[in-house]
Formats: C-alpha cells, sequence, structure tokens
C-alpha cells in the first residue's frame, strides 16, 4: 500500500464533468489499494472572478481580506470534490487549510508554510477514506486565513507529501509531463521519464511553466518524488529526482527560453569601484528585477554595464538609466527589446567538458550572434535576437541529441 | 456610545453598488459615535448557484460538505463588505464563523449554536475597527463547518447582539419595517413603529416573512430589541421588545394571513380513544406538517376529524386519508385546497374580553363563512373561503382601528 498526493489545477477542475473524472481517477487508485490525499485549486475561472468583484470594492483591496476572499475558491472546489467522490461510492472528507491546519507565517497574500498538523489527515486515510485539502491557504498562528501565493496549491500538494512522508508527489496539469523543449517551437521535443530536482529548477526559472519553482525547491529540500502527469490522458509523466549516479544521463536534459526579456546597457561608465550598484540600486528601487547581468571593463578605464530586465519593465528601466547618465558620467544609454534568453540545462555538465563550445559553436554555425554569456553548474544561458529563436532551439536540440527517435 | 450589531441580507449585500451603500451606511453610524458589528448573508444568487453546483455532483449531497460548499458564500461578502469599509476609510475586519468562534452542535445544514467567543470582537471593537461577521455559519466542537439552516444569518445577528450585551440588533431588509398586514393586500395598512416578540412571533409563524422565526423565539429568549429596517431607505423601521406595562397599546397589532393551506376532513369516524393519533399518525409518517386541526364529536357517537397542511401536501395527505378511511370505519374523506387561514395578533387579547366575537361578527357582517376556529392567548385564526381573503382582511383591519389615519 503507497501513499500519494495528487494535486490538480484549476483547469483540472474547471468543470463538473472535469470534477467527476477526477473523482474516478481517485477512486481507481484508492481502489487498487492506494492511500490518496487529493489537494486541489480553484475552479479556472473562480479566482479571477473573485478578483474582480475585490477590484470593484477598492483599488488596492488589503491583503488579509484578499486572502478571505480567494480562500473561498479552493473551499468550494474540495466541497464539490467530495460530493463527486461519494456519488461514485468513495469514502472522503475535505479540509480547509484552517481546518488541516497547515500553519504558515502571516504574510498575507504570499505565506509561507512553518508547519502541517497531520493527524487528522492520518486517521481519515487510515479510516479508508480520501482527504480532500484545498491547496494555496493555511492559517497563521492568530487563526487568519493566509494564502500562499501563485501557484500555491503545488506546494500544497508538496509540503503535504512532505509530511505524510508520501510516496510519490502527483501534480495533475495540462501537459502530460516535461519535455526537453517547448513542443510548439521543436516538434521533435521529447517528454522526459526523470528530470532532477535541479535541472527541474533551471527549466522552471527559465520560464518552463510546467511546475512552479516554490515547490520544486520544496520538493529538493524534503526530498519529496514529484511526478507530473497529465489531468486528461493515461501515461507515466515525468518523474522530478534526486540524481542517481547509476543513472544513464544524457549530456542535458533541456532547452529552455525566455521571450519576455529585454537587454539594457550603460556604456562608457568611469570605471571606480561602487559603479554596478549605483546603477542596480535605482533600478531595484524602482520595483524593477535584473536577471542577467554582464559587465566589461575596457582598456580605456571605461566600463560597458549591460543586463536583462522583463519587457514590461523596458522603459522604465531605460528612463532610471537615462536619469543616471549624466551622474556617473556615462557615455551612452543604449537597449534592446526584440531579445530573448535561450538556456540548455543539465546536470550532465558537471562531469563533461566542452559543452559550452559546442553550444557556441552550434549557434555560430546557424549564423547566430550572441550577445550575452551567462553560467551555472547546469546551465549556460545566451541572449539572441529574438527572429533567432525558433532556429536556435531547434539546432540546439538536434546537435545535443534530444530529438525523439 | 452605543453598540449595535445590523444585519444585511442577500439582497441588501446583492451587487458591489449595494455592498457600497452597506459600508456608507455602518460608517455614518460609526463615526456618529457608535461601535458597529456588521453581520452579512451571501449575495442574493450566489447559495442558489452553489446549491445547482452541489446537486450536479450528487443528487443527495452530504451535508458536511454541503456546509463546506456554502460557508463560502458569506466568506466572499465579509471580505468585500470589509475592502468597501477600507475604501471610505473605515477600519474593518471580517470573521468567518469559524474564526470568530461561533461553536455550534454539529448537526450540519442545521445546527445550533452553543456559545460565542467575543475575545477577538471585543478587541477590534475597543480598537475602533468595524467587526464583519460571516451570517449562517459555525463550527463545531471538532472544528467542522457547520451552517445554521435557512435565515440563519439572522439568527446570527440576535446571538451575536446576546452574546455582546448589544443595545440594538438592527435587522435590515427590503422592508421598512413590520407592517399590520401586508400592504399588498390593504393599502391602508400602516407601519409599527413596536410590536411586541409573542406577536411577532405569531405574525412570523402565520405567514408573515419580515424575519426568521427561529431569530425572534432567540431574541425574546435572550432580551435582544430587535428593530427591522429597509436597507435602501431611512427610517426607524420597527423596534421588536417586551411589553412595557405603560404601553398605550392596540387591543390587536396586526392581520395575518397564510394562503399557502389546505383543509381536509375524515367524517363519520367511530369516536373511540386514540383516533387523532391513528390518523395524524400515517400523515407524520408521509413527513407532512399538520397546523390547524378540529375535531367534534356528533351525537350519533360518530366524529368528524378536520385539520390543514400546507398546499403542496394536500394530494399526498389526501391518499393517506383514503387509504385510512376503511381502517378506521370512516365514512367520508373530504377537502378543500382553496381555503385561507386569517389571524389577528395581539397581546391586548389577553386584557380585553370580546375581541373574538367583534372578529366572528365583522366577517359574518360581510357574509363570510368561517370553515374551522383555532386561538392562543395572543391570536384568533379562522379558515375561510380564499375568494374571501381580501374582503375579510381589509374589513379587520379598519374594523380594529389598524387604519392609517
Amino acid at each position: 500500500m503507497a501513499l500519494y498526493v495528487y494535486k490538480f489545477g484549476g483547469t483540472s477542475v474547471g468543470t463538473v464533468e472535469r470534477i467527476k473524472a477526477v473523482a474516478d481517477k481517485v477512486k481507481k487508485a484508492r481502489d487498487a489499494g492506494d492511500q490518496i490525499v487529493v489537494v486541489v485549486s480553484a475552479m479556472s475561472g473562480e479566482t479571477n472572478r473573485l478578483v474582480a468583484l475585490a477590484k470593484d470594492m477598492q483599488t488596492q483591496p488589503t491583503e488579509r481580506e484578499m486572502d478571505v476572499l480567494l480562500s473561498t475558491g479552493e473551499q468550494v472546489t474540495i466541497a464539490l470534490l467530495c460530493m463527486a467522490l461519494h456519488n461514485v461510492g468513495c469514502d472522503a472528507s475535505s479540509y480547509t487549510g484552517s481546518q488541516v491546519k497547515i500553519l504558515t507565517d502571516s504574510s498575507h497574500t504570499k505565506a509561507r508554510i512553518r508547519e502541517i498538523e497531520d493527524a487528522k489527515i492520518r486517521a481519515d486515510l487510515d479510516a479508508g477514506k480520501v482527504v480532500v485539502v484545498a491547496g494555496f491557504q493555511g492559517v497563521d498562528e492568530e487563526g487568519n486565513i493566509t494564502t500562499l501565493g501563485r501557484g500555491g496549491s503545488d506546494t500544497t500538494g508538496v509540503a503535504l507529501a512532505a509530511a505524510l512522508k508520501a510516496d510519490e508527489c502527483h501534480i495533475y496539469t495540462d501537459v502530460d509531463g516535461v519535455y526537453t523543449t517547448d513542443p510548439r517551437v521543436v516538434p521533435k521535443a521529447r517528454r522526459l521519464d526523470k528530470i532532477t530536482f535541479e535541472e527541474m529548477l533551471e527549466m522552471a526559472s527559465l520560464g518552463s511553466k510546467v511546475l512552479q519553482i516554490r515547490s520544486v525547491e520544496f520538493a529538493g529540500k524534503y526530498n519529496v518524488a514529484l511526478r507530473v502527469l497529465s489531468s486528461f490522458a493515461e501515461g507515466n509523466g515525468t518523474l522530478i529526482t534526486y540524481e542517481e549516479s547509476e543513472m544513464e544521463r544524457a549530456l542535458i536534459s533541456g532547452i529552455a527560453f525566455n521571450r519576455d526579456e529585454a537587454k539594457l546597457t550603460l556604456a562608457g561608465v568611469p570605471d571606480l569601484p561602487g559603479v554596478a550598484s549605483k546603477i542596480l540600486g535605482p533600478i531595484a528601487a524602482e520595483n524593477i528585477e535584473v536577471d542577467m547581468i554582464v559587465q566589461n571593463v575596457g582598456a580605456n578605464g571605461a566600463t560597458d554595464f549591460t543586463f536583462t530586465v522583463n519587457r514590461n519593465d523596458y522603459v522604465r528601466a531605460k528612463n532610471v538609466l537615462e536619469a543616471l547618465r549624466t551622474e556617473l558620467g556615462a557615455q551612452i544609454v543604449s537597449g534592446d527589446d526584440s531579445i530573448v534568453k535561450v538556456s540548455i540545462v543539465g546536470v550532465g555538465m558537471r562531469s563533461h567538458a566542452g559543452i559550452a563550445s559546442t553550444m557556441f559553436k552550434v549557434l555560430a554555425d546557424e549564423g547566430i550572434n550572441i550577445q550575452m554569456i551567462s553560467t551555472s553548474e547546469i546551465k549556460i544561458s545566451v541572449v539572441i535576437a529574438e527572429k533567432y529563436l525558433e532556429l536556435a532551439v531547434r539546432a540546439l536540440h538536434t546537435a545535443f541529441g534530444l530529438d525523439q527517435a
């Protein structure tokens, strides 16, 4: 008898029919002898409906009351799923975050889980029941309702799996697993049977939308085996787990890319200590997040400082640099919002030299100019012109042996 | 500084604009120096939407899960109302039934309140905040969400007023008070400034829909001064309170009527002990509620047994009687579903003789035949043919001096 935590997102429980399909899937697993805890999100569209109501009340609603409001979304789903389970003869009980209880800090709309009480869940599982828990929500020490922020239901699923020492945490979604890259860009993209936590983290931070970064971190930290599967199709999905030494690993596991980037350069800055913070301080003060940073010192004692930001922040960031130009004695502010970031990811990089040079050669052979480079232990990212995106990803996909047989 | 509990029903919080209007009303009272606790229902339509979703899942959803589902309706309203209050610069905090906490028994969908913890509410009021509480819901000893059943938000309001020893509990609704009778039937009907709990109970049980019976009982028991007012118009409404000896009381306070009645008679039943229970037992077994009962013993040792039921139960009740006829040796089963009950209500009856005979004479003068009579200490009810309803109510309204000046 194994214990699984199943997490279903908003699309998977978006209609009456889909909730019934989830009930069927859960009942099948329970009847096969497994213990099942289900974590659900709000029905798709419900959170948007509630947010719109809130905005009608107040331009900037209080976070405490937003949490009271939004947490009703999952509460509706847990009740409906339990009814659907009862309807197919599967005993089940629902719990809100407060009821479980999932204790969090008091950071409304972005709370962190501190502790999960598992007594009620264990008692229900031992009694042969399926337990249905509201994702995304918790309760603080004072009994205030909190929510975990975007993608919080994934985090609830992983945290519950950790607390219950579940065999696996299944994240059901609208894709059937993690792919070597986006199949819409590379038709030959392959579903991975396995991927390591670290690789998944890099893929997620690079724009792969399959899983919420926080839940992957959490799963890695507490060693929860995470499996991404389709709610709508059969299949084993992709298992995210620790690296196994005997695993026959490919050099790289996947290629991620991000279209939401824009590049800014402050050129000809006198190279004095503290230049970087003098530039990035005012950027941070505007609440603009910086991604890649490259600084080159030229022979003339001046430096070119280049960084990327989210494309939505491009104009604001450029205005900040214009204001700084005179103050810092810089020569030119330039920028480009038609760039993309392409990254190759793989734990195989650790033990194989020459992967970076292979990547650069593949791009050069296609006539693609690399504008920026950034590397980590298991990832190499380059910034290129947006028009080369598909060409670059397909060429790299083939060159690193990721194409489907 | 007075402490008031304001209760707003679903219609009063049915739209964004109405919630904002409630916020304005509450802020005005707070700014005038009063402490305000607001109890709200789900936005009108929301409960029906949730019930429909539940029915899609299961023909007869589990009551525990119904409570989890339905309690989200009020939870949405408390958050939205707090946002609207914040938006007009009025500090406020929301509480679900669990958070207050409003402890109930475990009878899901019809729970009874056992105890209310008032610590959080008092602390917030002392800090100058308005407190917004979800009506209709509570929590049992095990932490399960419960609901109080139909009209439960009124009960929450009264129970909170009792627990907090509030000066008055205001029930805001779509009428501006309690009337001497239905103004749609008698245009001269007057709004009452005051009415006693007992009178209000009789009016409510006789079909006046202004207040939920249970909340009036509760208010009477705990001596909570209850005021019925309009959410949409100014005015002092009707105060429901204990009889004051010095009060200059009219003989009767109001005239209630109920169109939902049907009459059944089993005639010529041999008059033996236990006949009544032999008839009403099978009726009760069919879950049919009986209202008025009249039994006459004739000279021939046979009895005619007549009672009224809700018009919706008429056919089923008649079938039960047909089945009993032979068994009880009765002669005839007859019935009439075109009857109504008209009642006059007033604590003045206690100290004034002759009110019943005045009532009967007024009806006789109009040529209206009385089919059944039932009396209590402060009420006289008669059953008459439905076609005479308006005539009877108007004649009685005039005869007992209730017409507007």
